[in-house]
């Protein structure tokens, strides 16, 4: 059989970690699919003397590159929304092949994209755009498929991670971590994106949609960052037993799917709690089979890099072997998706951490309680610390609550005479069932 | 498209869940294949009225079902080598799919197996074989396959891990807590299988195999059981930062490849050590990735019942799309398997935990340490516990050492004057690199 021909679009950190990858590793490549793998075009702007590209067509023309009959998968990498996407859908209509690790564009336009794909039977492979390279896709998609997928939580954003790491083992403050991250390389100078949980939205969009068989919802998800979280609530936090987690969460309810991205206090004794840095995981419960769990490094050039030519050796598999080389299984896990309801954040149901900072006067608490009580939310357990400035910290944790009775109950608390400044909450989670 | 239909051979805990895990989540399999699974024949000598086998041919005569025109995938849930490898050979013959939990068959006689399969066109798919419901050989075999795989270390026998989670937590000796394991169901009345390493080994067998694309070798993986730990040394060892864990161990090493079931020391903050109870694990390290690691119930109606309906799933999409149905991926993970050395236990290089019961007398230290120097040995840690009995145990953690080096030492602080009974030896890794 002939080799298949790639394009390698974008030669940052990823790209050039692909081109290496497949360099060095061209012999077991091999071995596993029996086909030559080989790049005939690399689309960069700036000339790359350290890589080796010998033989192969270099432009900064990405359009044209994607057009030209030598090009049967194109290694899309070089993110963002624009243009990407013009890019991807010309790929598309050229009948080419298209792997990529842009969470971005597969989460605010897949829908479009996958049923281009569809149209002109190609495949859109994606292991890449979710967590580094933990093959979550892989499992989520093929390895669990016997199961009905009831939740999924994951830390799916590294350097989020690194940050409540440290805030925890060194007691010290998000924005003085968040500085370090950003000296370190793990968050960008702008750090909206990791901090906020928008990266981490875009991920979970793709991994809901694989769990249930839902369209691509980016816009439903409730994402909700963790620049409020203080020192003094990780530390909170662990006295109860607990560890603050942000997580991705797509959780099957009765009525419709949660599909949210929060703070989360989560038991210590739960896997995920000891993923620690910037290390990914991805819990998942499932009918059959119960609570299995993935982890590994989430980004950076070597683990991407795997994700990208597993799916890479995947396609080349396909189009030795399938029929029209569009693979044997649904882009997005099914032949056909559902429109399942996305709950609002009003709809949710989890149980709650409160920390009010409150007078220290006789009859506050019992206050609070009382107002928790007649919103039928049920206390769990209460953590009254010692003074600071004149002020009695209260903490309490809840039972599952839906979440409008909780926005009713801390409307009222903030109204009370002695609660100063705001009420903090962040939702927690036991992960076991 | 017509649906593909099934032979389920055993109505066990596992046949029968795989059977009512079709049934109850017909619909959500069928949204992931677009093509219905049908069950048309089950072998069982006993009637099941507690199952819905309506419309299904119930046979005691395996042979017979396996040659039925009416069968296009062969579900073979009777374990054991005999009559299992005949029935296999027969279906395989016959043009049949074959999906298999059968860990000591294909471990034991997987090359002829396999080599039959390859032949006649059909698939052999296992991944129920290994870790349960963790999708292990998906992962190792598809997800990692861009990877050189560099090592790989699995917590892969459930009852091992409760007997070893349970002397540690609650201190009690071995005998004691595998009489419980026998009681809950855990272990068989013939405990050998689980508690000396058999059943890890077969597993080992299966992954080494995919890991390096290694013929199966059952005959040569180095296997050892954990009926000779102590409450002592899981103690000692937890004072020392570490925990005992029975692993599976696959490791490329200069001169080969090592192939080993042993009770290991692993530091404490390794992922692999907060895996207690009946969950499996197994960690890989990966030449792009680094280090993943997969979790979960390793056995079990449910989580086995859920990799064989996967498996069932992909082949039905492979017969659905592929030219000739024998699927795009190797069934060994590579085209071409190749005959790599494999160590011999005195070739292998590990760390070392030992603990040595001697008189209470000055200059013994001295002695030991000298042997062990003069064996090229580097001490990490030394532990004098208090005298227990007139003796005095001292426990020395080592750097790596080959195993020749250290069968020497041994013989020779065996033979001091000084020392009681065996001295006792447990590998240690740092599986940090």
């Amino acid at each position: 059989m002939k080799p298949v021909r790639l394009a390698i679009l974008g030669l940052g950190t990823v790209g050039a970690g692909v081109l290496q990858l497949l360099q060095e590793n061209a012999k077991e490549i091999k071995r596993r699919t029996g086909r030559e793998i080989q790049i005939t075009h690399v689309g960069t702007r700036r000339p790359r003397p350290d890589l080796n590209l010998e033989g192969i067509q270099q432009s900064a023309n990405l359009l044209e590159i994607v057009r030209q009959p030598d090009v049967d998968v194109v290694i899309e990498l070089i993110g963002g929304l624009s243009p990407a996407k013009e890019i991807f859908l010309e790929a598309i209509k050229h009948g080419k092949q298209v792997v990529t690790a842009n969470k971005a564009l597969l989460a605010e336009c897949g829908n479009e994209l996958f049923a281009s794909a569809d149209q002109h039977t190609v495949q859109i492979a994606y292991e890449a755009a979710v967590a580094g390279g933990i093959p979550i896709i892989k499992v989520m998609r093929e390895g669990l498929a016997a199961n009905r997928i009831e939740w999924l939580a994951g830390i799916i954003n590294g350097t989020g991670n690194f940050i409540l790491t440290e805030m925890r083992d060194k007691a010290r403050p998000f924005a003085d971590v968040l500085k370090e991250a950003q000296e370190l390389g793990y968050a960008e100078a702008d750090p909206t994106f990791d901090v906020e949980g928008i990266d981490a939205a875009h991920k979970l969009t793709l991994l809901a949609s694989i769990a249930f068989g839902i369209p691509l919802q980016f816009d439903k998800v409730y994402t909700e960052g963790i620049s409020k979280i203080t020192a003094q609530d990780v530390q909170y936090a662990e006295e109860l037993g607990f560890c603050i987690k942000h997580l991705g969460i797509a959780r099957r309810a009765p009525k419709g799917i949660e599909l949210r991205v929060h703070p989360t206090l989560i038991p210590k004794e739960q896997p995920l709690a000891s993923i620690n840095g910037v290390q990914n995981a991805v819990s998942v419960k499932a009918s059959a089979v119960g609570q299995t769990m993935y982890s590994g490094p989430g980004a950076g050039g070597g683990p991407t890099a795997s994700a990208v030519v597993a799916d890479i050796i995947d396609i080349v598999r396909d189009i030795s072997y399938t029929e029209d080389g569009s693979g044997t299984i649904p882009q997005l896990a099914f032949e056909s998706l559902e429109d399942i309801n996305i709950l609002s954040r009003e709809e949710f149901t989890t149980g709650y951490y409160l920390r009010v900072n409150v007078d220290d006067r006789t009859g506050v608490l019992a206050n609070i309680t009382t107002i928790l009580s007649n919103c039928g939310i049920s206390i769990d357990a209460i953590l009254q610390q010692p003074r600071l400035k004149n002020r009695v910290p209260i903490v309490i944790m809840t039972d599952p609550i839906v979440e409008s009775k909780m926005d009713e109950a801390i409307s009222q608390i903030q109204a009370l005479p002695a609660t100063h400044g705001e009420v903090m909450r962040i939702r927690l989670e036991s992960l076991d069932s």
